[in-house]
């Protein structure tokens, strides 16, 4: 279970999964739901979640090239643990910390 | 919620909770119910959940003298999502890690 925590713990992957949880989306769909990430940060945290088995990446050779990104089984069923802790959060974590 | 995750994220933390999550314990009693835990990192650990305002150290002089953990509020309130959580894991995380 710590892996998960450890997976979740780095910054911007909960609001990844979070976005991604709604509907799959394109790279680009990504970095604007999330302005403050980098190009580099959100590749990097795809990266992680698709060895994770959580995410998939999906090409689409186009043109254009389009690479899309969807969760999978495993990483749709955190949706539970992910809104009881977005819930614990709200009621225990009093600033804002800008990046939910 | 990147820094609830960040927290547990560390290794040994969720299971530390788990284990406070039962019942109020001195330091003692988590050295025997955490084996493998070094005394430095239990000692770390607790420092930090207490420093994020999720346990509560307690001094008691004695003699002897004792140290109580107990959880706080915010602490005990971590449970439903540290439930679900153990569901998922138990779920879609194959190999036992050794340190749950």
């Amino acid at each position: 279970m710590t892996r998960v925590f450890e997976l979740l713990g780095k910054r911007w992957t909960g609001l990844i999964v979070t976005v991604l949880m709604t509907q799959p989306a394109y790279f680009a769909e990504l970095r604007r739901a999330i302005p403050k990430i980098s190009e580099r940060m959100l590749t990097d945290r795809l990266t992680e979640l698709v060895a994770a088995g959580l995410a998939l990446r999906e090409v689409d050779a186009g043109p254009p090239l389009r690479v899309t990104y969807r969760l999978t089984e495993s990483g749709r069923a955190l949706e539970p643990a992910l809104s009881e802790l977005a819930r614990w959060a709200e009621r225990y974590m009093a600033e804002d910390e800008g990046c939910p």
